[in-house]
């Protein structure tokens, strides 16, 4: 069996529900990376008992204790204290530590303050571990049967020097099986589905995870070293329906389909109705965007798509805003009015209110007009507004993705 | 002192870090509402000794636990058997369980599955705690010295249960001193510079917590029964700044801005260039967004901005579509275009890329074109192109808040 980590995350704010604990879920997808096996994550506040306890209950427990949090330089800071005391040692001044503080004050041409000194008090006998980006340096303390890493609990800081210091210390120090993980990212497909179509294919060597991050699915696949990682990531992709694999280690959908324009030479610009915007800003999460995507307009009162989109007025009164010919009237008249090889349009009811018996919440019409036409789909979404929101973006963003894969 | 409460999250994906734990910093802010102290969150994976472990050692320390997941209906759910193995009882069908899940799938007009039926299992001598929302029935376990309520994991099923059962249960048990929170959200102001100012506000009864949700900053009030909230709250709103504080207990920017066009009968639409739709998303948060917002252009490429919003090319030109005039011509010009009361407006550089000497990343021009005149502001932000976008958009719509309040 692959040894055990247990992670304590330091902080009364975390332990107050004032903040969520990013680190931990961090820091335990990179363990498990490594082979580790998960043990228990604690989140301890300022209370040097407390934290003193945990540390000594996770110290017996696992063979690898990473802690967060409590190594700066204010009087609610005790990680340090208490580590001391759990081990039985007294602190002690590090010179070495000290100079890298000081250093760090000295590049950025600030004085250390006095109080800053404490941050270079280590229990005796830890070895220091260096952090490049603050002024909180990390420890190790080593019990024999366990190895203990203090990090500080800014991420920023502590992720470097876990990637930098811990994980290959970690490869010395167990002969663990490392795995590859591929994750591949799914759209329009629901977690339990995905989980239903992925049912007995893990196998000696492969485990699978889930993540959903909604209206996204991500299929993770742990695969240990020696077997085939790409035969088994392709019948992973079979399985969960070709379609729907957007990516394959890549980046969120968006940036999928800006890759594939810019790969073209060609752009987008949007006409969003419900959506409201949330297309083009998604569409413009990564620098560069103006590469492939040229503007938009958000219709959402009908004027705007007539008077901004140039859809007929007569059209929005015969079938309605939310129909297919107002959705593809919104595409080529986005499309025409700002000149970009393709036009990408929403018009739907997101809710709660404004549903009819013919037109219940949740009805959207897409429409993506292109060199060779315009396609159109319509679904009926059953969420509530901010998710149907949330869809509506991915359905639309999917529908321009498959139009630019069957063109060649 | 007040007693201490535990919370123990169940669950693999929380541990592997494939989810990050909302459920605990909810209930930690719940129970610190009611006045009890926060001691250890735990997060625990899907195995039966580790859960029966962690159950034993916080019913020891603490006098509340609260322990979330694990009593779904498949093999990787465990809580219930190790809650009876904790507490030296067998598990027992509770006719009443079963009843009520049955109901749940009568009410969806479904077959239960028989797998559900374990569902109705109870440690023996548990009281059971209805799920309104799901079909997993919750429980409470009572040692004497601790209470230890087991809920579903499914933040929308657990959190109506710790409202409407743990909470009131909890004020009876419990001499404990109610304390009122007031929640004072701010825009443009630092989470520092929030502490710096409200640096000694603290007094007996009266505590004071920050969180940070960029951009915005929120300050909570914990005020002892008996003190004169509305008093603090107003000391609190003067020490931050009254123009910062855009809410007391009310909802986003966004939402705020929404009410006050609500109230006065007047409608926005917005001319969006590096924010590309970020405003109007957020305008249109709310249902019934219809009311006040009109839509909006995107004009993320110059060509649009001069096609669609009808800004002058040759202003472009001569200042640059990162500029006063430009900004200016887009607030206008969308105000114009849509027939909206106001236009609100963004031009500016988020950067990594496409920054100069004369215009680096981060600069920024807002303007705001309404009933009388035309606003304008500009900064320089120092953030990521994410944040950079995020504080523009808040920016943005503070520019419209304080163009409404000042009008009469």
């Amino acid at each position: 069996m692959a040894p055990r980590y247990d992670i304590v995350s330091q902080g009364e704010e975390l332990l107050a529900g004032q903040a969520v604990d990013t680190n931990a879920p961090w820091i335990s997808g990179e363990l498990q990376g490594l082979g580790l096996r998960p043990g228990r994550v604690t989140v301890v506040g300022d209370e040097l008992a407390s934290i003193r306890r945990v540390l000594e209950e996770s110290a017996q427990r696992a063979a690898v204790v990473v802690c967060t949090g409590g190594l700066g330089p204010t009087s609610d800071d005790l990680t340090r204290d208490a580590a001391a005391a759990a081990f039985g040692v007294p602190l002690e001044q590090s010179p070495e530590a000290l100079a890298q503080i000081e250093q760090r004050y000295r590049t950025r041409s600030r004085p250390m303050p006095p109080t800053n000194r404490v941050q270079a008090l280590l229990p005796r006998g830890a070895e220091l571990l260096e952090n490049r980006m603050g002024t909180a340096p990390g420890f190790v303390w080593d019990t024999g049967s366990c190895l203990l890493f203090f990090l500080p609990g800014v991420p920023f800081e502590m992720r470097p020097m876990l990637v930098e210091h811990i994980l290959p210390r970690l490869r010395g120090r167990f002969a663990l099986a490392p795995r590859k993980t591929v994750l591949l990212r799914c759209v329009s497909l629901a977690e339990s589905l995905a989980g239903e179509r992925m049912a007995g294919f893990e196998r000696p060597g492969v485990t699978v995870g889930y993540r959903a991050s909604f209206p996204e699915v991500q299929v993770k696949l742990h695969v240990e070293a020696g077997l085939d990682a790409a035969a088994l990531t392709e019948e992973a992709r079979e399985r969960l329906g070709s379609q729907h694999v957007f990516g394959v280690g890549t980046g969120p959908l968006a940036s999928v389909v800006g890759g594939l324009l810019r790969a073209r030479g060609e752009t987008v610009a949007t006409a969003e109705s419900c959506t409201a915007g949330r297309i083009a800003a998604d569409l413009t999460e990564e620098a560069g965007a103006s590469d492939y995507f040229r503007g938009g307009i958000v219709a959402y009162a009908n004027s705007a798509k007539v008077e901004v989109c140039g859809v007929h007025a007569a059209l929005i009164e015969q079938h309605g805003a939310v129909s297919e010919a107002v959705a593809r009237a919104l595409a080529e008249g986005v499309r025409a009015r700002l000149g970009s090889d393709w036009g990408l349009a929403v018009t739907g009811i997101a809710g709660p209110g404004g549903g009819t018996a013919e037109k219940p919440v949740g009805t959207l019409h897409l429409a993506c007009a292109g060199p060779s036409g315009t396609e159109h789909s319509c679904v009926r979404l059953p969420y509530d507004r901010l998710r149907n929101l949330s869809v509506s973006v991915a359905l639309a963003l999917d529908l321009l993705r498959q139009a630019l894969l069957r063109q060649t």
